[in-house]
């Protein structure tokens, strides 16, 4: 059966996931993103592809254990968050990471983000982190949702992946990072030390702030130590994301070395 | 006197500015980067604001060479390039640097885009590439325009300062970097050599290619060395304006001894 109207339930419903209205939920749309998803395990509970999927669409649809719907062109172009239609769209169960699978290991390396806005730089870091061999991220209140459909088509698939608890306080996290042995450290402008010159073996949570304003001001207080990328003049910062990127892979020399 | 319609001839060529269709001329919005504008000693041809600028905006508007109109709010709505009117706009001569200031000092680091796309990525190599010291970028043929609206945005004025050299044939920004005595690396994920292995003291031209293709496989085989940043699996490849942090910032490691 195929549908043909978008105001079926189930389109309405999964209208709302699309939108970040359904909590427990998170739309997924693409071949890349779906097969990514797929293969990652999350539990899903629906699938829309067109009446007629293309080889590739219909070999995924095969992989997913749930309901499968059909939709007519102009529905399934209606349900996209792209501008034209990527051919199929599942809904998943948000993932919910255990605190301790943050902290796996020997020198956990986490990645707290204080209040970033924009859904390209959140997806950018997640997948920068998990490149770099990140534990997971703490992503504080106030910041873009990570499972949001634009931030998943920056994060490629590592958000399925990387264990990512959402909308923890920046003082929670802290103590409880500190509490199981963790330097915390924020990188600002106004840091003494080069972000070269700290020792990032140790077990860390690297801090990054809000792209206009940086880390708030509890949180950079509430932290052992404070990093900067020494930059050029005039510039007098990065792109939140660049800046993630550079540090965490002079993590990552230090740490192989 | 106040330009009180969209059809003013003055109003139709600043469109064609910021549609990119006048070659020699860039279309610039906002406080900040009217501001990093002015300071940078770009040739201003007009400047555009509100019947009644704030405060901060009329400073600007005493601070440029250029003719002023006014213009009634829905018109200059109506020509910005954002949702919300930011209240000023310049049309500037778009800067040509000469080749000589690519190649100044002893050890000169040139960054090389093959066919980037994406404005946001452009604009954040471009303000990344200034923060590392970078001497200038060539930008080859088939890549985003480094001047463009929503690029510049993302550069926050560097593309102002930095030289940048649009439209440039790979090979032949190749073989003109190594007539120079320069060596021309590309990052790419099938290298053997990592980049934190790589001795970036050396005069260089990194080259960074396309989000989803890499550099072009002419532009892979005209180079001297590759490199690759090590990833943990299962990711593939980083975000172009990632990597170029990441690599730009070893880069910076390595020159400050």
């Amino acid at each position: 059966m195929i549908i043909s109207s978008s105001s079926n339930e189930r389109i309405k419903h999964a209208r709302r996931v699309r939108e970040g209205r359904e909590r427990d939920l998170i739309f997924i749309e693409g071949e890349r993103l779906v097969g990514e998803c797929v293969a990652s395990g999350l539990k899903l509970h629906a699938c829309f592809t067109a009446a007629e999927p293309s080889e590739s669409q219909q070999r995924l649809v095969e992989q997913v254990s749930c309901p499968v719907f059909h939709l007519a062109e102009s529905v399934l172009e209606s349900l996209g968050d792209t501008m034209s239609t990527q051919g199929i769209i599942v809904i998943a169960e948000r993932p919910w990471p255990t605190l301790d699978r943050l902290f796996e290991g020997t020198a956990p390396l986490l990645l707290g983000l204080d209040r970033i806005q924009d859904p390209g730089n959140m997806g950018t870091l997640v997948r920068t982190a998990e490149a770099a061999g990140v534990n997971g991220i703490l992503s504080f209140a106030g910041s873009a949702d990570a499972f949001a459909p634009k931030t998943l088509r920056s994060s490629m698939g590592s958000a399925f992946r990387l264990p990512i608890l959402p909308g923890v306080s920046g003082l929670g996290a802290i103590e409880t990072c500190r509490s199981r042995g963790l330097k915390c450290v924020v990188a600002t402008g106004e840091a003494d030390t080069s972000h070269y010159d700290h020792d990032w073996t140790q077990p860390t949570m690297l801090i990054l702030g809000n792209e206009g304003r940086g880390a708030s001001a509890e949180v950079m207080k509430a932290c052992d130590a404070r990093v900067r990328i020494p930059l050029h003049a005039p510039v007098e910062s990065l792109n939140v994301a660049a800046a993630g990127a550079a540090i965490l892979f002079e993590a990552v020399r230090q740490r192989q070395g």
